[in-house]
């Protein structure tokens, strides 16, 4: 491997010290002159059908500039595909659940804009609501959107090879059903939106996203003016992990209540309100049928998987499909089949999430212990017998280029003492492993491929414009050590423009693991155009060719003879004088089957590539209070290539706690006739430092043909991995099998008792 | 000539919404968080040694954040030329002028600034000062510089042909002097800067400028800091004139208040700092020497100016050069002489001028008609004999591609009937012409050139990324509707993204009237660039040639074939699915013999294109008070090609304004030992909209070869000539010819009365 000067160290991130400062500004932060305070009003009822609404009191109140309903929009439907368009960002016709926005107003200041809220006279017809998947999928289940003809709307089928002869020929078959309740984002940030027009009808919007061109268009389609006036602009993210992909309702209400009162208007919501009414996770049930045979490979796998999808279908489609892609991607198996449904109950929406299904993920990983405790064969070797090769193909036909499972598994094992734990330790202490793979990227349409700019200045340093978002991961920092990387230059000699749609250009966004493999990909591409046109004016000063020289310390050199050189800066004011170009661009399009009816036929190449992860957890359950003490973690993803190690295990914590700490121990929503009884900090209990365990970070590189440097991406197989680790070694400490997550106490010491099941 | 959509029409300004809204914010309208009151000590004296600075009280001023002194800055000097390099941003030995920058602080609001600097304690030892150019000539006066042996520290010299051989040959043979004291540009928005840092030590900057890019390096080079921290931002701006082009002391004591009191700064100029802290036009006394031959053919003319520059080196070698510039352009002449000073004074510092020099201008065009009184022939004949041809070279050696010279002289002359009006008209009652001519750009250095982006977006709509800066005139406008024309959409269609030093590449500013030339032309490269990769895409489809294909209307279609046609937006969206590049890159170098040593080695190419002007002006003169009544005006240019002949309109009638209405009847400085008296608008005479005179618009076209369809430059012809068309146009009525501008009632009185002299 070429030696890098900043690729694979760990630079310090170019925004350490905003953030460290509170120099950074959150969309919540923003203040531009005569900006207004919005607010949303919200549907008391979790299913009911909209009589009237008069705001003719609200706008009378003495400083309310703007009050909105469906009235002021055009009525159109919003969705991810075609077929699940069935979101009007203002209802005209029902509410579908606790929560959902029903009008909003911007007022001179908050006092105002809430009381103009409670002056909104809505009359509703309460209609009889479902809240599980169970109750909506009743004979007499009320329909919750008529464009449906039942509550299911989204149905991933997925058969390949022939599951009943495997069954057949297994020499043991499983059949287990698993459940979690829904969990949410707890983004660091709540939802905050900022948004003004000028006179030429030209939309700014602020908000914390992970696709600023993504949300542009149907930006530019639901207020009808051209993409062109839309300009989602760079603001500092405290997060998304999945939840802020799409338009949200407060973007457009947002843009909508600016338009009418003519002045810059702000909406900050509440954490009830990002809770509740931005995304959650997908509830779900699963059963789980797998045969094997005597050493335990998987022969054959049927999983019919039901997910509480909420009122809308949001993500649904891409939510019900990646659990299971996940899955195929980490365990060879030959005849599988997979039925994914997702059915509508008047809730809040679910959307895609950084930990897909934990009563999908935990129940394959559970019920493969369980296999292998009948057959005598330890958890750590089920998964070395069943683990994804280099140079396989997935049942659905995804290549895989390159794929480390195997030595994430061996390096877990023997740093974690798994021999020597699996099997002797004390009661109540026990060991798990957990094995995921991920997407690196699931791009689909003209949107999927990032473009990149770069402009030299005459003093040698560079300006980067991308449409790369950070969401807090440490994007911008990846750019810059990239461009400067491959320009032979200083992270200081780097400015960044990003994700701001008017300046930059396309990018697919912060979503599915793109923007290292895809966005690196073109900032990289981007710096080698600009090098090579400097090189062009070395090579002729030199006379040599542009092959033979190199860009290094701000230098460019005769790679043979570094004597001959000249400093960065002179060929660029060479170039100036010359009137040659300074500036460079590069793109990137991932190779794949990329397609908007992927649903329908699920084949293909889904990702250019994928990362594979192995965490294993030791742990100790307290049998008097349930409580678990999870006393070391080993934490190894193949990534592909670690372009800044630090960053990355800072990925691999965030993704542990996430998935691992938070989603299996403490983090469920409880209920009450969709009222969400929980939606703060007070009782949605997100692991803060103090909570977690140390975790031995193992970076495995397998070095990717088509990733940046190598790269894929960083946490998230770690996230998933982490998560059935946890089910694993608390199952193991307890010596019963866990089906219901997450393992709180009383989910625990009923399981000690023999019972098993949360009263819900 | 092709027929354009938008080019050549009067499309309105992209900018004239949000500045009759109100809705353009200019610098002094910014308000960052947490930004502090910058305020400027001034000195008192107009030239004195700083014998100690005390700021102690100051700083202990509660809500006083930073004060700053020479101390806190390195030193250095600065200047536009290497041996111009006299100006230290504080002074850390003598103030020079009265008004000069001695320290500054930032506090929490204006009237804690103000008593802040009541408490700065300067001890200052007064020194003899000089105030004329004599006085600074004299064997003894004070040296105000020791850098430079004299007060005199520019020397223009030209020397062509052979003069005294000319002259012996000339037919007749006049020398008269003619001078003016300063003018003021008076922008109508006063200069103001704000600044900020971050925590990575990057700058954010805005201020009315004429040139990003330009500001942008002595930024960094005074501040020590690399020119990617220094990012100078698009603001609008409320005119130049020539005088915002430079780095000013306010923009580097803002940045360095900013640093120090770690807030951001706004510095709000007053009217009065307006006036003495920029810049003002030059003072001058001109002696025209010239010979004709008897069909009043200049055959030798022999100049000497000598220009008052004030306290510092600014722009001088520039002004000091351009007058005779523009007159070695407008006339052929074969054997001439110039030898131009530029003499320090104890008065605010001289810069560039939109109208540069009354007293050399006006002085060649006077005598030119005193010679044709003698001869018997009238002023518009004498013009058009002496007038530059096209494929002409000038005295300095610049060819001159496109010369609408005489054709400007005749159109004016028919409109405005001159052959029936001049030496007919009843007794005070006069017409007067002035010819001129104007570099469309002087660009110097590696900075001379313009680049451009376009980046598409995939509904057809586009960005433009470019350096060009717009400071009132319209060069936003021009921008759009060069990119619109090219790719054939709609100027809706664009956004723009201009004059921001961190994104934009670069660009040599909007001064010497260079971004229509340079800028607008790299624009329409970078647009014909992503034009044919659309054609590519189209050609493709179409199976033709790329050159068989028209934009138009937001369609591609085959020229012979209109009905073969597909939409924009459709290729670029054949592009994405492609991966192919949607965006494109233009830069354009003017070709000329750009020289930072100009003032030592002033022949060669100087421009790559001129333009040229006559003004024909109409006037009574009421004898018993001297004021001039101008009837009507008749304003001729060669613009090259109008790109939108309403913007070219706009600025004859503000060029006429400047130059003639108030440049030649109202406006000048009164001084007491170098303080002005006049700074306001109290005493210095701006003319109204209701002061000006119908003016006949008259636009010559040539079609420049290398002009962006043929355009050069607008209003600057006009303003030159127009200046001179009163002086010519008064003397005429009165029958007296004047030599001292400007031409206010009382010179007019007493010249009336055969005396001649204002009294200063």
């Amino acid at each position: 491997m070429k030696k890098f000067d900043l690729i694979g160290k760990d630079m310090k991130r170019v925004d350490t010290a905003s953030k460290a400062t509170g120099e950074a500004l959150f969309s919540g932060d923003l203040i531009l002159p005569r900006m207004l305070v919005g607010k949303v009003l919200r549907s008391p009822y979790p299913h009911a059908r909209i009589i009237s609404i008069d705001t003719s009191k609200a706008e009378k109140l003495p400083g309310v500039k703007a009050v909105i309903t469906a009235k002021d929009m055009s009525g159109d439907k919003w969705g991810v595909f075609k077929y699940t368009q069935d979101q009007q960002f203002l209802p005209t016709e029902k509410v579908r659940y606790v929560g959902e926005e029903v009008a909003a107003v911007a007022a001179v200041d908050e006092d105002t804009a809430l009381e103009a809220l409670s002056l909104i006279d809505v009359q509703y017809e309460p209609l009889p609501a479902v809240f599980t998947v169970d109750d909506a999928l009743a004979p007499n289940a009320p329909l919750i959107h008529d464009v449906y003809p039942s509550n299911i709307n989204i149905h991933v089928k997925i058969d390949v090879g022939d599951v009943e002869k495997g069954f057949s020929e297994s020499f043991l078959v499983r059949e287990d059903t698993f459940t979690a309740p829904e969990d949410s984002y707890f983004q660091g940030e709540p939802y905050a939106v900022a948004a003004q027009f000028d006179n030429a009808g030209n939309l700014e919007i602020w908000m914390p996203n992970a696709g600023p061109h993504l949300k542009a268009k149907p930006l530019s389609n639901v207020l009808k003016i051209p993409l062109n006036k839309v300009r989602v602009r760079k603001i500092t993210i405290g997060g998304a992990f999945g939840g802020r992909s799409e338009i949200a309702p407060a973007d457009v209400i947002c843009a909508f209540l600016a338009r009418k009162a003519k002045r810059p208007v702000k909406i900050i919501y509440t954490r009830e309100e990002n809770t509740v009414a931005t995304r959650q996770a997908h509830a779900m049930v699963t059963t789980i049928k797998t045969g094997v045979d005597k050493e335990g490979h998987v022969v054959a796998r049927d999983i019919t998987c039901r997910m509480d999808g909420g009122a809308y279908s949001s993500t649904g489609p891409i939510a019900v499909s990646v659990p299971f892609l996940c899955m195929e991607q980490a365990y060879r198996m030959e005849n599988i089949r997979y039925n994914g449904y997702r059915i509508l109950t008047n809730k809040p929406i679910r959307g895609m999430f950084r930990t897909h299904g934990r009563a999908f993920a935990c129940g394959v990983d559970t019920q493969l212990d369980m296999l292998g405790a009948e057959l005598g064969i330890d958890p750590l070797t089920m998964r070395l017998r069943n683990a994804r090769q280099t140079g396989d193909y997935t049942p659905t036909k995804s290549f895989v280029a390159s794929c480390g499972m195997t030595e994430t598994i061996i390096r877990t094992g023997e740093q974690s003492g798994w021999k020597e734990k699996f099997g002797k330790l004390p009661p109540f202490h026990g060991i798990g492993i957990g094995t995921n793979s991920v997407q690196t990227g699931f791009p689909m349409g003209i949107r999927g491929g990032s473009q990149a700019f770069i402009k030299l200045n005459e003093d040698g340093g560079i300006t980067v414009i991308t449409g790369i978002v950070d969401n807090g991961q440490g994007n911008d920092n990846m750019i810059v050590q990239i461009a400067a990387e491959e320009l032979g230059i200083s992270p200081d000699d780097v400015q960044l423009i990003s994700a701001d749609t008017e300046v930059t250009p396309s990018d697919p966004g912060s979503y599915s693991m793109c923007e290292t493999f895809i966005g690196g990909n073109a900032v990289r591409l981007a710096a080698q155009d600009v090098k090579m046109k400097l090189f062009k004016i070395a090579a002729g000063e030199f006379g040599v060719g542009e092959d033979e020289l190199t860009a290094r310390d701000r230098k460019i050199f005769v790679t043979s003879n570094p004597e001959k050189s000249m400093n960065i800066a002179k060929a660029v004011r060479i170039a100036l004088s010359r009137n040659e170009s300074i500036s460079g661009e590069g793109s990137y399009w991932p190779n794949v089957d990329a397609k908007r009816e992927w649903v329908k036929n699920p084949y293909g190449q889904l990702s250019e590539t994928f990362s594979f992860g192995t965490v294993i957890v030791e742990v100790k359950v307290d049998p008097e209070t349930g409580q678990v003490e999870v006393i070391e973690a080993w934490a190894a993803q193949d990534v592909g290539y670690a372009l800044n190690p630090k960053v990355i295990e800072g990925q691999f914590e965030g993704g542990f706690a996430m998935g691992g700490q938070g989603g299996m121990l403490s983090e469920f929503h409880q209920w009450h006739e969709g009222r969400v009884l929980n939606p703060t900090h007070l009782g949605y209990m997100v692991p803060l430092a103090i909570d977690m365990p140390k975790i031995n970070n193992i970076i495995v590189e397998t070095i990717d043909p088509n990733g940046p440097y190598g790269a894929k991406e960083a946490g998230m197989s770690v996230a998933m991995s982490a998560a059935q680790a946890y089910s694993g070694a608390i199952s193991n400490a307890i010596g019963v099998y866990l089906k219901d997550f997450p393992l709180t106490p009383d989910i625990i010491l009923k399981a000690i008792e023999g019972k098993g099941k949360r009263e819900q």
